[in-house]
């Protein structure tokens, strides 16, 4: 059997239930996604979204049913508006169990690619799971030690040397070996979205890369040897490029991926570009996962407005990996 | 009389000279604006573009003519296509002595706004002239000490708390009374270009402004403080705006100007929504000083196809300046 999708529809209070049945009823993923999430809220959603498909609800990945809603119940708990965009610990643990339940399914090969919809920390921690989010709780139920935030869109696609980290701390993080895994998780990545060979930028970590160390000496000391290493083995890398130029000259099609040096170097140039169909990526990890580009959003859940356009984006993208991996 | 714009024609090496000479006669600006430059290399673009209009080469403003190509002659020197495009001490001296002359005529009030064309830095070392560039050159010849870098475009302004210096000494130089420097420097040039009530955000320094401290302390100790000193003046400055999301925010009109901490901060999404029409200000001078957004462009000098877009869009800043503040 062609392996199924995961969506794990996030916190149950915020817009990740909306999005994710939005997503699977408008358009072309009902044969191919499962949720996995809550009856009680899916069907709340499903009679506000006047949503008429069936809804199938299982417990064993094997009865899933196309052309239905399939619903995969992790977990049972009475749902109704009130709770609607607020935090508490009982969306929050719910929305972790979500997560994990997929990725067991995803680890043991029941489920292919995991795509997720938001969570919000407070609750998460609230429920008794202290993580700073997704990515840290799929790298330790991997046991993933080398992994990379990708922030993917058409136009271009950034990986991050480090994220969740004062900047002063991101300076500290620039070093060879980091650079050289993130070029590979880079390399890795666009050759499994079918890009035989990747051309990779190396973004500085100063103003005008350093200006040949007059503004810094990360690009010489750790930058530049890293990226030679690379070139070595036939890697298509280069840089370090300015700052200020290197994602134009990646949204103008010089280059497949861009490394950043820190959160946001990567995040300021794709949120501009990106806004509405940036997806969300873990490389590194042995299952795929994608995820949508924004948050709970709790000041419109339950409104039926929001958009499932990074959620279709999302969707998309972990098809054309399993397309690309046949996973 | 309205005074004249002084443009300085960068280092006569590079594409300055070329794109002076197109603004000035393909636009509106042939009887409002006067090159600061070196009659010898005019002469040689004015043959190679082809341009028709009659030269008018003077040592004294009062000599400016209308319907003229206008040359403030400040030195002499041969010149032909062997030197276009190579750093040279003699194109390095020439391009600090344009500016030297017309922040003098500015500071006696014999010419308006100054506008410059590219320098290189290296031939500006060599010629004996020991600055980091023309904002370096600016304060210093007008005795300035509180001043700061502004791109300005008509989808958003950005000023910034520090510019040419290593990433870590830009955390180092997030300081309150610095912020607050910035924060009246972003004020002052939107109201003199005629916002009455301008709308300013001021960015965090970490990925989403620190999270309460989780990720960096600079918001707490030295942004907010800032921001809230202002405010009290009854400033509209709000933030600090998570970086990631603050120039999606003004480029969408819900501020007039951003505050960024660091040179990139500010210059990626800059660069990536103004590349063509982007314009370099320094505010806190005694005189209105734009630039172009570019280099030299050795590159592409002396073949007649370097775009003088940005030199128009520094020009109709200068005016705009003019207009607004009667200068």
């Amino acid at each position: 059997m062609n392996k199924l999708i995961g969506i794990t529809m996030g916190d149950p209070a915020g817009v990740g239930p909306e999005i994710s049945l939005k997503a699977l009823c408008n358009h072309k993923f009902t044969d191919s996604a499962i949720i996995f999430g809550t009856e009680s809220v899916i069907r709340y959603y499903m009679e506000l979204l006047k949503i008429k498909m069936e809804l199938n609800v299982i417990t064993d990945i094997q009865d899933f049913k196309a052309g239905h809603i399939n619903l995969y119940n992790v977990i049972n708990f009475d749902f109704n508006k009130e709770q609607i965009g607020k935090v508490s610990p009982v969306a929050g643990d719910a929305a972790y169990q979500y997560i994990e339940k997929a990725i067991e399914l995803a680890m043991n090969g029941a489920v292919g690619p995991v795509v997720t919809a938001p969570l919000n920390k407070e609750a998460l921690h609230l429920g008794g799971h202290n993580y700073d989010g997704h990515t840290e709780i799929f790298a330790e139920l991997t046991n993933t030690k080398k992994y990379t935030m990708m922030l993917w869109s058409e136009r271009m696609s950034v990986v991050h040397i480090s994220t969740h980290t004062a900047l002063r701390k991101a300076c500290d993080a620039v070093k060879k070996e980091r650079v050289v895994e993130c070029i590979d998780l880079a390399n890795e990545v666009m050759k499994n979205l079918g890009i035989t060979h990747p051309k990779i930028a190396v973004a500085g970590l100063n103003p005008h890369s350093g200006e040949a160390g007059i503004f810094g000496t990360e690009e010489i000391e750790e930058i530049e040897p890293a990226i030679r290493e690379k070139q070595t083995e036939g890697i298509d890398v280069s840089g370090p490029v300015p700052p200020d130029t290197v994602f134009l000259k990646a949204a103008h099609g010089q280059y497949d991926i861009v490394v950043a040096m820190y959160h946001d170097q990567g995040h300021i140039p794709m949120k501009l570009l990106a806004f509405d169909d940036g997806v969300n990526v873990t490389l590194g990890l042995p299952i795929i996962r994608t995820s949508v580009d924004h948050g709970t959003a709790f000041d419109i859940a339950g409104k039926g407005i929001a958009k499932d356009t990074s959620m279709v984006a999302a969707l998309d993208l972990a098809l054309r990996f399993k397309e690309n991996m046949n996973k």
